[in-house]
């Protein structure tokens, strides 16, 4: 079971969520110590709160000295309960959708990529990473028998609703919403809305008002 | 110029900005009349945030018959100087970069994309949606004398770096980086972190800590 310390805060979790990811980039380079001002970069943090997060972990090591990256990584991810992985789905794999599925490396962050759903007789029956793309008609099917919790909503906006209360009735927690359509669903299930043209404008606004 | 007021903060500006996108909805659905209920249900805002927010646009309507929603949406573009259009490129027309141009609606927020770049000559000289995907090497020329100054970087990870740098000596003052590459750039030039595995990976987490 996860091993998730429910004494962390959600933020907390975020932020070492993003320090898992530099270490991962500097073991990738080869570094073996990473320093708390290197893991600080992530998001405008100081290396005090970097510190200060990772006292909270089981990791021993000590900053002055620099962190030892496998080792600060190992009790991070066991910190985010991921020995506990999480199940996902894709459901639309036209462009977008197999895009996620073809480049995200989902397993190294305690996820795996469980199945892939669309309607495109094209698509149908094409594989993925190994995965074989289902008919959308086999979604209630293939969740009832799997521990799918998390889906990526890639279909077109004007299924994105049907698709999403039908992903939530077979037992999926949290939705990431790809679309471009708002969704309303039963209490209990998680949405994210990742509307592409938000996260520009966002970025767009913060250039112009010279928030950097 | 810019109609920016640069009295509203980052969070205002941002919240407004998902306003907009909701009533775009709205107003496709062939919707007049938009409550602030409505709108709270973006980000889990409350009806009186979402009517605070609004009383500081030059809107003159008054909420507790419902907002017009063609009227607020124009009051918002507006604010969000939307009027003087952002100028976008993106980098790298892969899978995930060729979906970004294909079916983000830019043109809808404020934002135009003038620019398609890759190193691939089986993609270089291929439009989307009229635009010519221009080979790498072309990019200061085309930077130097366009008004970009927003780039979507979707080139491989082991290009992101220098293709940034080479972004920012352009002139470009914000990059949305889907690559897995940490970037270190120029104080002045913003980047936004957007890898897709952090995105479920978050959730996964909110869904097990059960932050619905």
């Amino acid at each position: 079971m996860a091993r998730l310390k429910e004494s962390l805060a959600g933020p907390t979790l975020r932020r070492l969520g993003e320090y898992l990811m530099i270490l991962e980039q500097r073991i990738e380079e080869g570094k073996e110590i990473v320093s708390s001002s290197e893991l600080a970069e992530a998001y405008s943090n100081t290396p005090s709160q970097v510190r200060q997060d990772i006292f909270r972990l089981r990791y021993t090591g000590r900053a002055g000295q620099g962190y030892k990256a496998v080792e600060l990584a190992e009790s991070i991810r066991s910190a985010l309960g991921m020995d506990d992985v999480t199940h996902l789905a894709i459901v639309g794999c036209g462009k977008f959708g197999s895009a996620l599925a073809e480049h995200v490396p989902f397993e190294r962050y305690g996820m795996r990529l469980d199945a892939l759903f669309d309607v495109d007789p094209k698509v149908v029956g094409s594989s993925i990473r190994g995965i074989e793309v289902l008919h959308d008609s086999m979604l209630e099917d293939e969740l009832s028998r799997s521990q799918i919790s998390i889906a990526g909503l890639c279909v077109p906006a004007s299924a994105a609703q049907d698709v999403a209360s039908r992903l939530a009735y077979s037992g999926v927690k949290g939705i990431l919403n790809f679309t471009k359509r708002r969704l309303k669903l039963p209490q209990g299930v998680a949405v994210r809305h990742m509307q592409m043209a938000c996260v520009f404008m966002q970025l767009a606004l913060d250039v112009k008002a010279g928030r950097l």
